[in-house]
């Protein structure tokens, strides 16, 4: 009888390569799996080294398109964002690579995933949970749980040790002092020297975006259209005084949305936020496209959708969601049920937003929409007078005004008159 | 029997100077009211331009500290924002001009109070509502939404008109394409030229902060000290090498962040906003001290309060306070109550925030508090073990998948597998 | 050319017949119209009586199925409830009717609609913003808000002596002490004696229901099943030993929950409720089948609906649809977002429910469903340990205290221990 | 050196009992602890068996007080109800029990604690999240959760046979086919034969109240004063032609409504609940006086509460209360600020309700306050005009209808007319 398979996440780390080596010594037979998500990695060369350290195979799966269509849009449609400030650049390449593994371990007939995540961190939760739910029946080893591992590898020399008993080669780059996750959306910064909320991250840490300070002199405007709260067009200039170029392709949307905030130190951001196990976190953040495009729709929303609609949504739908995608309860009852929510909350976000980069800031210069008529200059206009009695008005404040005066009399009757 | 006595919301300008004669004409004798809420404006020349239109006596207010202490600190302790954009600036004033008008009024005797706000937008209805909750009996005059008043002055030239028989100066200066409001915590643009959405606004017309292209070259740093959620010291240095400095009075303390962010261009939005009488409306706004300080406050509260207890505080407090406060609803049974919740959540609120200004952008540079102990850097280290047993994470994982593995096997029964 | 033509809703009574005769006063074309949402009347008087006192026409619009389908339904989907107790009986019909009076309108050229509301309720307000999204040209002719007509008329003696002059015949039956309101899902009292809320209402006053201790001595079972949250199922025995029938078709199904709850006593509520427009208002109402459905509706979601889903739903569904369609405004964009989210989260409803009336309570006594499998009592049992380590739990409870001691140290150190 | 201790929850069951043992088995010393919230138990009985297996000693702890002042009347304040139906009665005494527990945990020296709860329900959470806010360095020994001891006592003859050697007298009662847990609000019934919820609950399961068929046949009133939203006095007469009462003191208030509302029949449900840990679970539950005290409650505040007060109140405190009392988090930052909002809520909810409950039922009809004076008969008559212009209502409505009007165009110039 053959031996059990297990498909590992891998990451061509020296992490991961030790547990590959692990799993192996435990018996199993080893899947490797790679996820593209837009990193910037040598897959090539990562695959090589998982089949040289004893991998029966290791795939790459590109999953570009499935994380910008799947994942980024419709965060950018809900606003989404956790604790006011973090746009979810890691929980939103969760789910798609946790599908992605089950895809593979399910073609090779693994009973088992494995992956490298610390026993701490958000991503453990995120990777399981998305398991769990895609395949009820499947098994994971957490190797950064299992007292048998992390007793046995307790520091980085054991892992250098047991790399170089086990024929792993390591690469001599001295490994930074922090740890990243990167994306097509983003890239984060945490843990080592920024585990002190008080010291300010090093310029030479931020890898995706420009020192605002370096960035260039001059704003850098361009154009988004979107399609029921959806960015559909790009319109930008490459460089000053380059050509102008337009972006219809999602994933080319977004890369291109990416290279605008980019060159012009746009998305930063740093922060200590409340990880889904109860522990605070310092996190840094770079989400350079992401952060543009959801502010434009934000906008847009101000010129398109209905007032209380938007009530609506803000107080249910983007928080709920953040929260949602955060705690990596994706593939849930009420993920499904808020994507329909979300749908249903964009039929009219129709419209285009132009927009402005520099040296760290964005902002809107103007919006219109072709088919959206809920703004309309005239109406709102305090010159004219237009098919609006002013008179009304006195109307409207009367009857609000019942339930008030009912208050300032109540207050005054018990001596706490509201005019001190 | 002496006239009827109204108490007239009085600016100096061109409206209200009309307003002051025709109440006069009315038969009234009219007390002016003033309000100092820090904007630019020659008090002294306003205020013998009155008495020179007729009013019994021209009252200057000075409630720049109430509205800081009263409106701004409170609005930073609960993240006030109304629509994700906007900062309240406008909001934030009316109630303690509301207040200072009605007292006026009570030891001027009068039985009206009267405002040239105009009939579509959401100032009359803030003033109106105060009015009423402070004195339920008080009586409104509101000539813009009076037939006999807005038809007899249907444009600019017959105020001019009705002014230059009146005996009513002209100033000469051209009146700009837009209307603005000013006080300490901002300066908001609106109709005119901006009734289009999509005219971007001149870069003449913001007055509080320089442009952020003409802003320093050199970021400048400063540090915002927070008890309870309020600020108490602001620590910076007055230009490049210049002497450091320390404000810790309330109204010291919100002018030296003004000024550290005009000075960089921090502030500025332009949006399309939905008015509470049901009108979008776009609106330029510029927020500059006020901006920052949210914005510290923020990043502490990430450091400081429970997970829960920011959550709670997100969806019901920041959202329910803005919407009231936007409406004008400030002196109500809903805004007592929730105003009891601020304080309540705000407890722990206490540290030190680092900032940085860079040409129309703020960020934080680091953070730490020597009193409130949630956050403790080993514990969520990724390195360390610790008071911690990493095992326990697999049981949390499991709980929570057994809700997860219902839903995978009812979508596998379905046909609707999540594994696509 | 032709007289102006307006579309009365007109009920036969004192009022709105005098509105009528008065409309022709005015030199309009009077439509009448009548709306059948299930209340006893009858229609063929009134519509003779409508074209006796000198209206064009008098249209009868049977709306009982829509009126159930449209709304009831719904409001049973999303257990709607307004302020805890109010199971939005009146408001549920204002759509339907305003929509049907709007179609009448419409096809006989109306410039106008009309109604015999008062000017302090909530039913003006749900009519006309019914009729103002429907179609928002339409003109409305609210006599009880024009002082022309409220001065006319100032009591009921005028009204007498204004019938008497313009030939509208009086019925001698002397009017109750309250005012009704009634249709298919139920009749509201108010009004009159009811002003004073610590006035017991009569038993005489109740129409639909028998008084609890006049019900049956023994309890009538029945049981409702649901598809995707609707009811499309009653199976019951009519009366004590009585044959068993099967109701599917919705409008028998809601009448036969009527006659259910109708004999034993179901769905007498009284409250003090808050009205749109600031005031507060006793209300008495009966809702016998509705309150019943609902009550099995929720029930079986328990059995059936997921935890998050039911408490998003909850927290945003429940709330907002119900204050929504108690102001009146069920045509508007965020009732149309509403609508589809409720939709979606009734996917999984579909179920048996076992239900007992007895003198005026409705009890549940069993459920189930044969297609959702959320509950499983082998795993929920205590005494099976099964597919689910008890260990787990012990990690799931360490992580969510991981924050709680934290709390609990701090409140130690601050001299406030929580064991006191 | 002596050995270690151990507080053990004791009950005097077989369960307990062999818990007892074990512990002592395993080499430490017990300390046995009983709670009296309020539950029909021979206290004396269980604590000289406690001695007499071996308990060092065996504290009886007398909780009622705080128990109904601490977390029955807040919970009243707020309307807490769990999922529509469930009033928390179980998760009320936890707080009360856990704190009690390890206060003579902490005077008897006990390292740790321990207590017989299941591994998959949520009284293992709700006690030991208590135990960790309350003393962050306890120690909990949850033999359940040990594979140690549910692998040997997999049975209940196992733990008879345990009981024997052990000398463990054992009770022949035999034992129910569901288990019970008992206090001062509420008798609850789960598993065995209710595991199946479409079992009707047998009529000689309920305890606490009679059965609705056989309760009087005569309504019984009676008349609940509230101060700040606490019930501060209840006046009642005992039985048919009885002897006036008035109850103050707030236990023997809340006994006085318990034994109106159990002769009675009021309060009994059956539901299918989401217990925290993710399993769903079928409840039977009697909750007698509290039903009652709670629904007053309720109306009440529809008489003396603000209409925008409330609705913030519903949708934030009761559920959210709700929620974290049924998952036990109730000694947790969360809480403590929930709490200081619910008595920023209650200030003005000051009257008196009259009550009638009859065979399961229970009804309003009456209230009234002295002191709070948001109701105004004469204002919300329809048949006054008063001090209010019923043209102010048609502005009310315009300004609301600016929006609809909107949507209404919109929908037609769409092709999707809302008059279909």
């Amino acid at each position: 009888m053959g031996k059990e398979k297990v498909c590992l996440a891998y990451s061509g780390g020296l992490d991961t390569s030790c547990i590959l080596a692990w799993l192996i010594e435990k018996g199993y037979d080893v899947i490797c799996f790679m996820a593209d998500v837009g990193q910037e990695e040598d897959f090539e060369a990562a695959k090589e080294k998982a089949v040289k350290c004893g991998a029966l195979k290791c795939y790459v799966e590109d999953l570009k398109r499935e994380f910008v269509e799947e994942l980024c849009f419709p965060a950018i449609q809900c606003n989404g964002i956790y604790e006011n400030v973090y746009l979810l650049g890691t929980s939103l390449a969760r789910p798609v690579i946790a599908r992605a593994q089950i895809k593979v371990a399910q073609k090779e007939g693994c009973f088992a995933v494995s992956h490298g995540c610390t026993g701490k961190g958000n991503d453990q939760v995120r990777f399981e949970l998305g398991f769990y739910a895609l395949q009820p029946s499947i098994k994971v080893i957490a190797p950064w749980r299992d007292p048998e591992f992390y007793n046995r590898f307790a520091g980085r020399n054991d892992l250098l040790d047991y790399a170089a008993k086990s024929g792993i080669p390591v690469t001599s780059t001295k490994s930074k002092p922090w740890s990243m996750d990167e994306n097509l959306a983003h890239c984060s910064y945490e843990a080592g020297i920024l585990e002190d909320p008080n010291t300010t991250p090093p310029e030479d840490m931020w890898k995706l975006t420009v020192d605002p300070m370096k960035a260039p002199d001059q704003p850098e405007d361009f154009t988004v259209t979107f399609e029921k709260g959806l960015p559909v067009k790009l319109e930008y200039t490459e460089g000053a005084g380059g050509a102008k170029k337009t972006a219809t392709d999602t994933v080319e949307l977004f890369l291109a949305a990416n290279q605008i905030a980019r060159r012009n130190g746009v998305g930063r951001i740093d922060i200590v936020e409340n990880r889904f196990i109860g522990l605070k976190s310092r996190g840094c953040y770079e989400t350079p496209g992401l952060t543009m495009l959801r502010s434009a729709h934000i906008d847009l929303e101000g010129l398109v959708l209905d007032r209380e609609v938007r009530a609506l949504r803000d107080s249910f739908i983007t928080t709920n969601y953040s929260r949602i995608l955060y705690n990596g309860v994706f593939f849930s009852p009420e993920m499904e049920f808020l994507t329909s929510c979300i749908t249903a909350s964009q039929t009219n976000v129709n419209g285009v937003v132009r927009c402005r980069a520099y040296k760290g800031s964005f902002v809107v210069v103007g919006r219109y929409s072709e088919t959206e008529k809920l703004y309309d200059a005239s109406e709102s206009s305090m010159d004219e007078i237009g098919d609006f009695a002013p008179s009304d008005t006195t109307g409207f404040i009367s009857v609000q005004a019942i339930r008030l005066k009912k208050y300032g009399r109540a207050k005054e009757e018990a001596g706490q008159s509201l005019v001190k």
